[in-house]
């Protein structure tokens, strides 16, 4: 089982299109402006001023996080994604001058990390909990593989495989032992493999995924080295499930710790259990997936719940007004979820992985491009955010810029590649995972899905074999020579030459109850439409929106709001609102609250924040 | 109009002398012991220690908070108010023998503070912000105050006395500009006032409290000296609003900021305004009361929404899992209801008052004496509580001691010195505030109020004067010779001699709802029988708890459990419960949840956490 890369893929979606537009013509831009330091108002990157102190160009001093080379990797990454599919000239020239500038960067034994070797030499390896080496190398390799892939240049990989080799002769059984405290180099070395078969690369994945969690417990030994210094002093009181280091990831049964380092592991896990055939590490991967998705999850895809360590809680702990639900780590469900379904091949993991891209990533970025959500928290009242420090990391409007500034990076990555997880091959059989506009041709096989609203045109030309349809959760797919089955995709048997297939996806509107044992949700309903996630914005209706009742029954409008693409619709119902008179100077009162009809309108909760600040709920109290 | 001060009022009740009595037989040399650091595994205090450096008597070196010597100055208060009540010569010895150490550890100039004297000499008044030097000093002149009181022994007075005309001379117009970070000097020097007679004492309370939020931003300025060191370094981030200084006193309408110094500083405002007969102020008291306990209040009498500050956040955010609502605020909370009464002799301020001291205050402390409660939220998970960190201010268990340790004896000397606060007298007219079984005799009149349950049998001997008995909210008085008035009090017309008077006070069991702007609490009920508020426990219920639903026309049975005073019963009643069949794997469905009945228990949230660590829930979804 297989993706067809995103390099072969065409996107031509209505909706999609226009964020990989808005990513291509006013993100990545910004971004590089962003990254050297020139735009105004804006919280300092120093991201490429670092990577010219580390090359001898400059001698500043450094300034930023610990990781924060990797806003250029991943920048870099993005626009090889759009590379792939388009030329560029003038983003490629930025990149080659980008990556002759890190070149310049790496030491002459391969290091590269521009905080260690400005800001702290000779301090090489003796941080791996907070130093983010491993995590930067990561990233460093993940842009050197996704540039080569789209432009053939090299150079880049080049860089990321002496930095590769340096930290395979560094780390491993009868060398250093170790691992990093924030995952990400175990996915991104499955992916140096791939594209070197360099088999090196996929046996130091697993020693840094399987060396996790045994024996003496690593951090708790580098702390208490002489002369050890604190990065982030709030992680001295964190323990080895932040890490995910708390037992061996084979053992581990539930979903812990900073929720992105979780989900970059976990990723890697399920990349090594389809690569070497591991049915224990599949089998953790699927306890991790189940209750990261069915105990830990916002309806929004959003995971992490606790601002402190931005991490994960326990389960059914989902707090809508102070969660964090971080922008990257919805990536990182993504990622998570599109690996399990290449290992179980279950649809169940697509209506995850649209859940998460439909609403708590994209909510990450504003309609203009410049804006950003690191925080998607599902209930905000602007008036209580500002004056309860308990809440001091909700945003009640996008951010310009932060400084950690991780999520739009990983927002305009994920928004240029998510097309190279829309299909896959399994032998004779062709899977149409999620069911946006776009094309590929690959080995004689010319496949096209072409969108108008929820009508739909498959055309495929080539040999026959048997078409995988995914049934989106929530929604309904109608059509001729479709064969429906029970574990979710609808089968057409393409007997070959060039053939049309249309079928309607239309998606219902429902709405959701949550687990009675989620304390933050007793009584309350939600509103998705397929598997997006509605709420309730202050400006269309009247605040405060905790006087709305939303009868379980609603029965829902769809209409087109100006301001909105064309393919998200608002929504309207009748609903209630308890009324405020008769409360003055009254806090708690015997007599119940007197219901009055109110049409309430709901918007997509990705689409919230965008037209000034005002209250935003997703779940509301049922009537 | 007058309170019978606590010396003169003996208490007699089947609930509230059992808790008199466990503070005394208990309490007080259980934190005697702590103060001297001789409880095993409890937090040390340090605070006799820090009293004997100061002292010369030793040369260990400080510890603990900078406003530690506060804790011994109102455990000396608390047994003053115990002794005005009934001897007890080993208590008043080891207060004589702490009053003779802290006279030892006063300076020559009259200055006492033994962080100052100790840890930081020649630094006096240069951090009022954060310096606690004037809120020791109001302690220590309560202190003193209330020991004059009992015992007519006035070394401690002097001392404080001593203390208080070196504040008076360096503060003042023409003098050092200055008000203190944490107000309570105020409401003391009030006391000093009235028990000295010395205006001087009046007059630098009113420069204190109508200095603060005039001119330049005192703090500010202080912080920006050169040489300035935080003491709580996340103070820095404070501003004027926390310290009740974002403007003039009289001008304030929200309770802002720290929630016990809010809480300090009104009172002492209304002392002011009753004593001058200041109409501005009383106004001012006014809105700050009326957003007080109609904004910001738990129906626990709870205030102070959030953790960090220990503050009042905004009007109508009250959310139960992460508030805070701090023992002390609700004793705070207290002394200002019972001022305002003095001031405006609404018995609503007693509705307030004895909301606070049956729920947030009584739930500081636990049946043993020995553990308590700073923070008193009204939800807890413990599995949630032990994993996020956003939770990580509640304790599911009462604790022994704390490092900051303002609670516990501010519990003693409310609980010694509540009966003072039940009666008052106007000219020829009684008022009798609360229905707690006491008597007093004072200036030919004697008023014994029995209490058996809710039977009352009030005798009156003296001369002809009406009787004003409150009604307490959520209750229905019934007996003879009572006349109903429309301001809630019940009056007597006691033609003199020597009369008894019968009546019955029921508390009815009501359910509440709360305003509908209050976030949390949409679509939410609680159970309050008179103004003592219900909670669920999971040692009696099955847990979760989040799975209870409340129909809002309930009926309750009340029962007696073998483990509560004969006084407190438990409730019973016939609800809900959602069932968590068929949610396995499950986080969101469109199926409505399936409710089971259930009959549920609902106790007296004060004295939930008692029996053992479970879940605990006050406002339960309506059904």
């Amino acid at each position: 089982m297989k993706f067809i890369p995103a390099a072969d893929v065409k996107m031509d979606d209505p909706f999609w299109s226009k964020r990989f537009t808005l990513v291509r013509d006013v993100v990545l831009p910004y971004m590089w402006e962003i990254l050297n330091d020139r735009v105004e108002n804006a919280v300092k990157s120093h991201c490429i001023a670092n990577f010219k102190i580390a090359a001898g160009q400059s001698d500043e001093a450094f300034h930023g996080p610990v990781f924060i080379d990797t806003d250029l990797y991943k920048w870099i990454e993005a626009v090889s994604y759009l590379l792939s599919a388009e030329k560029n000239v003038e983003l490629e020239n930025l990149c080659d001058q980008a990556i002759d500038l890190i070149a310049c960067a790496q030491q002459a034994d391969g290091y590269l990390d521009t905080y260690y070797t400005v800001k702290e030499p000779g301090k090489r390896w003796t941080n791996l909990m907070e130093g983010h080496e491993l995590y930067c190398a990561g990233h460093l390799i993940e842009a050197g593989v996704a540039y080569f892939q789209a432009t053939g240049k090299d150079q880049l990989l080049n860089v990321s495989r002496r930095f590769a080799d340096l930290i395979a002769e560094t780390f491993g059984e009868g060398k250093r032992r170790g691992y990093p405290g924030h995952p990400e180099i175990e996915l991104a070395l499955v992916r140096l493999y791939e594209v070197t078969r360099a088999e090196k690369y996929l046996a130091l994945a697993k020693y840094f995924i399987d060396e996790r969690g045994t024996g003496e417990y690593l951090f708790e030994n580098e702390c208490r080295r002489e002369g050890h210094r604190f990065v982030f002093p709030e992680m001295m009181y964190f323990k080895a499930d932040y890490f995910q280091a708390q037992q061996p990831v084979r053992q581990q049964t539930q979903a812990s710790g900073h929720a992105v380092r979780a989900m970059y592991l976990y990723s890697a896990m399920a990349d090594l259990a389809r690569l070497t055939h591991d049915d224990e590490l599949a089998a953790a991967c699927e306890r991790l997936f189940d209750d990261t998705t069915t105990r830990q999850m916002y309806v929004t895809g959003g995971v992490g719940a606790a601002k402190r360590g931005e991490r994960f809680t326990t389960d059914f702990d989902l707090p809508s007004d102070s969660g964090y639900s971080e922008t990257c780590a919805s990536i990182g469900l993504m990622f998570f979820a599109q690996r399990m379904w290449l290992l179980n091949g279950k649809k169940g993991c697509y209506d995850i992985w649209e859940q998460a891209l439909n609403n708590a990533v994209l909510s990450g970025m504003g309609r203009d491009g410049t804006h950003f959500f690191y925080v998607n928290p599902l209930e905000v009242v602007p008036q209580t955010v500002q004056h309860n420090p308990t809440l001091a990391h909700i945003k009640t409007q996008r951010q310009k810029w932060f400084g950690v500034a991780c999520c739009p990076p990983n927002l305009a990555r994920i928004l240029t590649s998510m097309r190279g997880s829309l299909y896959a091959l399994d032998d004779d059989r062709l899977y149409i995972l999620s069911h946006i506009g776009s094309s590929f041709e690959q080995g004689g096989l010319y496949v096209k899905l072409m969108r108008q609203g929820n009508e739909y045109t498959l055309t495929i030309e080539g040999t026959a074999r048997e078409i995988y349809l995914r049934l989106p959760e929530n929604s309904t797919l109608v059509g001729d020579r479709y064969e429906k089955r029970e574990d979710g995709y609808f089968v057409i048997h393409h007997a070959g030459g060039k053939q049309q297939y249309v079928y309607t996806l239309q998606p219902s509107i429902r709405v959701l109850h949550a687990h009675p044992s989620i304390s933050a949700l007793t009584g309350k309903v939600c509103v998705q439409r397929g598997l997006t996630t509605y709420c309730v914005e202050g400006i269309d209706n009247s605040e405060p929106l905790s006087t709305l009742r939303l009868p379980a029954d609603a029965v829902f409008t769809e209409e087109k709001a100006d301001w909105l693409e064309d393919d998200l619709p608002v929504l309207r119902t009748a609903a209630f609102s308890v009324s405020q008179k008769d409360w003055e100077h009254t806090l708690y009162r015997s007599q119940p609250g007197v219901y009055e009809s109110k049409e309430i309108t709901l918007i997509p909760y990705s689409q919230w924040g965008n037209r000034g600040e005002h209250e935003m709920r997703v779940w509301l109290t049922e009537k």
